[in-house]
């Protein structure tokens, strides 16, 4: 294809999402999310990584892998309207464009080394789905990136809305004691799809190796069960 | 390759820069200049820009086109520290990485609509070199990108650093009088590679076709010449 773009992975993400359901919208919105960044053993060299301590947040630019179309559609349905109002893809941040691209802005924790990985980025506030295959990583530069005189649409409606969780501790036990708050911030954060209002059924979320059931009523999310 | 991905542009974009030397070193550094968004044929839509007019700020993700290489370095030599000092590419803006993709933040100022072009996106505060291939763009959503709690090292300290410009009149005037502002503006952010320190050295930046001459002496750039 006429310039085309032949792009690889450089890392792999891990995180505790194996499935799509519960991910934040955006990165940042849930800060307790970690994130492992593992590079490809092509791409496994610390000097690669020289200075990047002395940035507080990186740009992950990764691969929408659950999401490859084989062909594009102009518009699609955020989730957060309703899904049944059409946007302009170029006008959101979906996962079904063009090129597949995402783009997250993470906070970076720690850089640690292991024989096994190699030197790996711990991050928080990620939005990605584990084993996501990241192509980039750049620093976030305040002065270029920071904008603070942007305004934004309907997605920025969507800034301080947030569910009250009731999460019984019997239940909240069950869940690693170290994934327990990131787990309280995504359900706050409202998994459900569309808005959907039907208070009796019931959703699981997939996260940290549990299966975490729960039923939404008006502002409030009870968790009624934990599978570990 | 497993894997990989192929990325095609969407867009060109067209700005005042034929030639690298002179480009702002960040999106946003010189608000005055601008760039033309035109689509490829195939993405050629109005309705895949269907809700953008509501986001003051798009990301550019970009094809680094004059920058790619056949195998990749771990370490860069930023201009601005001098080209002496090696840093890791992943802690870099460099377009010299793995994947050859940049990132820049610009200001949507108009949607155009022409029988010849379709419809295309006037934006501001671009860093680009005129006919960049643009591989996606996505809206500025200021709850996520805009992160005022963030540091960043030794970019920021560049921040504020400008040369005083003189630019006499009768040269000035050889300018197009829409380009001007812009002109003086990249001028000001010292095009000059690595802070070169040779007050005798006649620099030349090529802007909207023309051929801008100077020098510098301390903080001061004086221009010499303008060949249109």
């Amino acid at each position: 294809m006429e310039n085309a773009l032949l792009i690889r992975p450089v890392a792999h993400i891990r995180t505790d999402f194996s499935d799509k359901f519960g991910i934040p919208r955006q990165s940042g919105r849930v800060p307790a999310l970690m994130g492992k960044i593992v590079f490809e053993p092509e791409f496994r060299d610390p000097d690669a990584l020289r200075g990047i301590e002395e940035f507080s947040h990186l740009w992950l630019l990764f691969d929408f892998s659950q999401s490859h179309r084989d062909s594009w559609s102009p518009t699609v349905r955020p989730p957060r309207l309703g899904g049944n109002k059409r946007i302009g893809v170029f006008a959101t941040r979906s996962p079904f464009r063009p090129n597949p691209i995402g783009l997250s802005c993470v906070k970076l924790e720690k850089i640690e080394h292991s024989a096994k990985e190699g030197t790996v980025l711990i991050v928080s506030g990620v939005d990605l789905l584990d084993n996501t295959p990241i192509l980039d990583i750049k620093p976030y530069i305040p002065y270029a990136d920071c904008r603070p005189e942007a305004t934004g649409s309907f997605a920025e409606e969507q800034k301080d809305y947030r569910l009250e969780v009731k999460f019984p501790s019997p239940l909240l036990e069950l869940v690693p004691e170290d994934k327990r708050e990131a787990a309280m911030a995504c359900l706050a954060d409202d998994p459900r799809p569309s808005y959907q209002q039907d208070e009796e059924r019931v959703y699981s979320m997939r996260f940290a190796e549990c299966d975490i059931h729960f039923t939404v009523s008006g502002n409030t999310l009870t968790v009624t069960g934990v599978d570990v």
